[in-house]
């Protein structure tokens, strides 16, 4: 069992080293991450210059490390490693992913979404957390290690259903011992803008006013009581054959004209 | 009608007029783009800075510029101009959107997607074209508004169907008059490194051999043989009810530990 883990925070993120912590004993595990947060970068793949990747150590672990993307790590990781994993866990984040407004925005859930498509099943961790320091708090530690490895060792030894790609797994702070399987909400926020003046007379516009409207028993829902939430995801954007054939009318209207 | 046209490659980009050209007399039409390309940032939204947001001329057309993202685009002409299309057209792009791997990388689609988010039907519209020059050519320039009119009116007449929120098109500049309603391929290419030394002597590695693996009918060799292609998506990633029910079992596992 190879497992690869990664993340969309950077290598100094002890989120990494406890997906780490968690799976270590059930095979052969590689850490690889970029140099700093890319999480505006997500799904950028390096084209156009040359990438480092170099082995670190940090925090008693070692670490692969390159200066490009998320995605990048991954096929660097497969093409000059020649280790291409059985597993990918990506995260914990720092920043949760609930609703699919957040998980298409997703550095985290990208790295999952882009081992899917090369067919391999990738689970995303993410939490509340607002920075590094947050992951010190002890409870919260044992609490990420103990769901990571659970989750891992059900993928593991069960498999994931056949139209499932990718978990998931937001894991709140404030955990109260609750875990629910939830679909993911599709709307997070809604756009509000604060308008202003600035000190040279220009209008400016502030973004404002996120609101979430969750639906019962949905991810958002669910994790603002406080339970884990572990949300399957299908890599597929296309529609059935059905609806496709719906479509192909538009073949005539386009071609005779 | 209301209709949005927008793009990542900002509002200098001749693509966006072409679309604008395409459905002027369809309805009220608003033009709104990024002061520069932001392909890179496609699903970013912007939180910890004030945005600008004004209206510029470019190309004979008045146009809504900001300095953030194209989903701040979006964002700012609904709440800002209090205009909520009811139809979004992003693109046209430099650079075609083919495969899932590209749809999920793509700030063009990711305009459509979060848009259709939002409960409004969206078509993105990409080209194999290299940079803006490419735009120029008369019988191109056709090609585009003519079938953008005409994809543009077909969802305005017979809307989509239920389970198609985005229409994925793909023009070819070397467009050999065939149009197929087609699905997205899942990869494009897979990645391959060239490894070199620098004039300091550090290893570093070049991202080559980026190579399509096209499924025959597909999106991909369509788009190849010269073929206009129309991908519909549904943007939910999430599973059918009853594959959710079957990882249950996941949340008695979890808590009885």
């Amino acid at each position: 069992m190879r497992i690869l883990i990664s993340n969309d925070d950077g290598y100094l993120s002890p989120g990494l080293y406890l997906l780490a912590e968690s799976v270590k004993d059930l095979g052969e595990v590689v850490i690889a991450s970029t140099e700093f947060p890319r999480s505006a970068t997500g799904r950028e793949i390096t084209f156009n210059r040359p990438l480092r990747f170099v082995r670190k150590r940090w925090l008693n672990w070692h670490v692969y490390v390159t200066d490009g993307t998320p995605i990048d790590t991954l096929h660097l990781v497969v093409e000059i490693l020649k280790f291409r994993p059985d597993l990918v866990l990506s995260g914990v984040n720092v920043g949760d992913n609930l609703s699919l407004q957040h998980i298409f925005y997703s550095g985290t859930v990208a790295i999952a979404i882009e081992a899917a498509l090369m067919g391999i099943p990738a689970i995303a961790f993410s939490s509340d957390v607002e920075s590094f320091d947050d992951f010190e708090q002890e409870s919260f530690k044992k609490t990420c290690v103990s769901i990571a490895r659970k989750i891992a060792e059900y993928v593991i030894s069960r498999k994931l259903p056949n139209d499932v790609d990718v978990l998931s797994v937001n894991i709140p702070v404030r955990y109260r011992n609750c875990i629910h399987v939830a679909k993911a909400t599709k709307i997070r926020w809604e756009a509000s803008y604060k308008k202003g003046v600035d000190p040279r007379g220009r209008d400016y516009y502030w973004l404002a006013g996120i609101r979430s409207v969750a639906e019962p028993g949905s991810d958002v829902s669910l994790f603002e009581e406080g339970c884990v939430t572990i949300t399957p995801l299908k890599i597929d954007l296309n529609v059935s054959k059905e609806t496709l054939e719906k479509l192909r009318d538009l073949e005539e209207i386009l071609k005779t004209s």
